[in-house]
């Protein structure tokens, strides 16, 4: 499926680039993959509409929160939705963080969703969601409840 | 633009069944809603693949962590990514729920977010995730964080 590895490809780019400019703690580069109209709503629920406004909410929390903050993407899954369309879950893990509030926030772990679009030659990111994943024993207690 | 109503109209159906679908705690009916194919990750960051896993896992956390719990929907967002293909947010309020290990879990919010595409004649939920919204104090902190 040649669509498949296009977005594939186009995809693992995007995150590629995107953990290393977390990691260099740099907003342009991080908003870089998103569409000029795309919508990123944050782990607390707060939505940023646009490439500009990503980068610009990006640049104070690059200084403070996650000035010493490191990003590592843990695994990225893809489902083409339409041939130019595809929904992106990539699991995350982030150390050196700190809250708002200012308190250590270490050894986060997290899920990202996408939508990713082609926009001509490129893919691009139009919807962006983001999340802290509860403590695992959480899962493992709904898991037994399940089994029950 | 009559897609884009199309789309509304037939996401505001889902919405308001799987409410009420939720309030009665039928699993059936909450998963009926979902592509034969669909992907749900609930808060926890468990995958349930398919709309049979669907109902499946709500079947037993009805009658438990869920069993004295009512939803209700807050504010239902949509975007059309294609003329077929819909982002859709759904701000959530639930009270009466316990959390897996059994403690009460009053009054959550949580965020919805939906990949909802055109099947045939009707619009079917492909790709869903959920996350519970944290303390609004944090998203209040980090705003002024960016006012800095």
């Amino acid at each position: 499926m040649p669509q498949e590895e296009s977005a594939r490809h186009a995809v693992d780019r995007i995150v590629r680039d995107m953990v290393a400019a977390w990691n260099r703690h740099d907003a342009a580069a991080f908003a870089a993959a998103f569409a000029a109209d795309a919508e990123f709503t944050n782990v607390f629920g707060m939505v940023q509409r646009g490439r500009a406004a990503i980068e610009a909410a990006h640049v104070p929390i690059f200084k403070t929160m996650f000035k010493d903050s490191e990003l590592a993407a843990i695994e990225t899954k893809l489902r083409l939705i339409r041939p130019d369309v595809a929904a992106v879950d990539l699991r995350w893990r982030m150390t050196g963080a700190r809250d708002p509030m200012g308190n250590p926030w270490p050894e986060r772990e997290g899920l990202l969703n996408w939508i990713v679009t082609r926009h001509g030659e490129t893919w691009l990111i139009d919807v962006s969601h983001n999340m802290d994943l509860p403590a695992p024993e959480l899962a493992k207690a709904q898991a037994a409840l399940s089994r029950q």
